[in-house]
């Protein structure tokens, strides 16, 4: 993954250079225990002490940490300048930033977006703490527009690994499908994805609590929730919510089923609306992606048009960004909740990629949902899934 | 596990009670995504929205999360009160703190503890600006003396459970005995070890990078380094520092082996003499452990021992404390330096366990180096490992 991270470094340094930031520290301490989200990213292995990644707008890599840190971070070669220290970090701190005389140094603090708040509140204190009596105190700004950025626009090297993390989550759905039949229950569904998943010597994308999430007829928990015991019944809509790591790459995908009972050749007029007015809304909402857009705006088209066709709105935003993380921060597809902050309004960018995800209750089947992702192009967006156009019928 | 959380938020009351603390609350966001190190110990799941974890000194255990966690919440059964919303924390937040009316609320926040220090300090302004305009805000302090007692206390359950990973462990030192010799390479002493964890189906006790670490012969790497492909030479000193986790609770030792060269049937005097150092050292230095004493006078014994013995100090501590993590904060047996804060100078307290792990040079032949671990009592320390007492020979 050393190239990888070296191309991620080297995109975080033309990110400085367009906002004129001359500085970023990541500042962290025993790694092992709670890693800052950027580390895997622009790092790549864990510290023990107090250590700071400094990355410059002119493309230097400095690492400062613990002297027994010294040998491992050197043997990663994504850094070019390793400093070790053995009793303090304090004074090789300062005396590196006072070479760099930066106009400003991003930290990883933020208000809305948890990927670009890696930074403890008790670090933060140490962090003032050392620069006390220093002018650069003052010129501490948050990293989240950089840190937005630079996990928001996906290398081809990324989009590569999540089209490959997509195209195993949907042969896995292909499988599941012969093994859904009325009598096994939520958990048996799951614990079958999981077989298989541990088959191709893969991780799921998320905490296996909940990944995959299986839900099966009416009165289910609810996204979020772990599979139960409730078992398949004819008459059911099920649904589930999958993804797995290819290479640290995630896809998140979901994808409804509706049990046949004795019969019946198709679902009925019921189901067939709500999974339709899923469909529906996906594709609106997707033919109206463009850079500049506000999340909110695609939001609304979906959660509109759903309550439009006489359906509760969903719960939840329309989609996420994805990438190393299922939920990779950054703007979001949301509405404008007290619960979203600032993030339904920050504009859409070309390069990243976002799943869209609407959710409608079928009285008395169950719930309908689908997740897609799709890629945003200058002008438009392009599906990395293939999307799923007719329910699957068992 | 839920019997265990269970049995640590019971703890977290009295602890509450005894320092006369009314409320203690975790806040967190997407802990999928960067997760406080208390979770695991006082709830047990991951959240996605904002999400406090109360405990008070009542017994109360309140959960305020958005609405598509509560399911998940409620299925693990630790907090008897699950309060879910839908557009942002605010309100349940506020109305619940008014209903405990706390004289302090604990916080995650430390500036010594890393794992009291699991609030990121975008989190910290946006706790401050819910509770701006009630007299909260001021009743704000660091959780840190709660999560020190709390992790630093073993309870048998835990005890069992970490003198079960250390007897694998020791196991599987006596295993790589038979697999060292002149030849293989660091990195394949690593392999058999790792696969050895793995036919055993556990993890092992931190990153796999660097567990096991193993050193041989003069000129290694340095602690916290992972294996080279440097090999294994008649006259080396090798060592493996090693742990693995069972039931999620550590073991970390290190051991110590020789190489004989043709006709050598022990190790030279230098080596005996260096290896006695580090057995002494141990010795001396648990003998003084006690309910009370400051780390540092710990370290001191040791470093002062290996010094007098016209060695160089180890550049690091003595010892730290084994949990859930493999370094689990809190008080540690280390040097008075700026790196390691206030930490040397916390009393030691009876329930707790430390490593113990000097470490010093053997010019020409390696390090040697010896990790034990030991339980505090009312009046001295019982050994959770079997000592190392004379140097492995190959």
């Amino acid at each position: 993954m050393t190239e990888l991270i070296k191309e991620k470094i080297q995109h975080a340094v033309e990110i400085l250079k367009e906002k004129n930031i001359d500085m970023w520290m990541t500042f962290v301490r025993e790694s092992g225990n709670m890693k800052d989200p950027m580390m895997d990213m622009i790092v790549g292995t864990n510290c023990t002490w107090q250590t700071a990644y400094i990355i410059t707008k002119h493309g230097d890599t400095i690492a400062i940490l613990g002297s027994l840190d010294v040998a491992n971070m050197k043997s990663k070669g994504t850094y070019k300048e390793v400093i070790g220290y053995l009793k303090g970090i304090r004074e090789d701190l300062v005396k590196t930033i006072e070479r760099i005389n930066p106009n400003k140094i991003a930290i990883n603090y933020s208000f809305n977006n948890n990927l670009a708040d890696g930074l403890s509140h008790g670090m933060y204190l140490q962090l003032t703490e050392h620069l006390k009596g220093t002018p650069y105190i003052e010129r501490l700004i948050s990293s989240e527009e950089i840190v937005a950025s630079l996990r928001g626009h996906k290398s081809n090297t990324e989009l590569a690994l999540m089209k490959e993390a997509i195209k195993i989550t949907l042969e896995l759905f292909k499988k599941v499908t012969g093994f859904i039949k009325p009598g096994v229950s939520e958990k048996q569904v799951a614990g079958f994805l999981l077989d298989e998943v541990k088959k191709l010597n893969l991780e799921t994308a998320w905490e296996v609590e909940h990944c995959p999430a299986v839900f099966t007829g009416p009165e289910t928990a609810g996204a979020h929730a772990g599979p139960t015991d409730r078992l398949v019944q004819p008459r059911h809509v099920l649904n589930i919510d999958f993804g797995v790591k290819y290479k640290e790459y995630c896809s998140d995908l979901q994808r409804t089923w509706y049990i046949l009972h004795e019969g019946e050749t198709e679902a009925p007029p019921e189901v067939q609306k709500g999974f339709g007015v899923i469909v529906e809304a996906i594709k609106k909402s997707a033919d109206a992606i463009r850079p500049g857009k506000q999340g909110c705006e695609i939001d609304d088209i979906a959660r509109n048009y759903i309550i439009q066709n006489g359906y509760e709105e969903y719960p939840h935003g329309l989609g996420h960004q994805i990438g190393r993380k299922a939920h990779d921060g950054g703007g979001l597809l949301a509405p404008r909740w007290e619960r979203y902050g600032n993030i339904p309004f920050i504009p859409i960018e070309k390069g990243q990629v976002y799943t869209i995800e609407p959710r409608l209750t079928i009285k008395d089947y169950g719930i309908a949902t689908i997740e897609e992702m799709v890629y945003v192009k200058e002008d438009g967006v392009e599906f990395l899934s293939e999307p799923q156009k007719e329910i699957y019928l068992i």
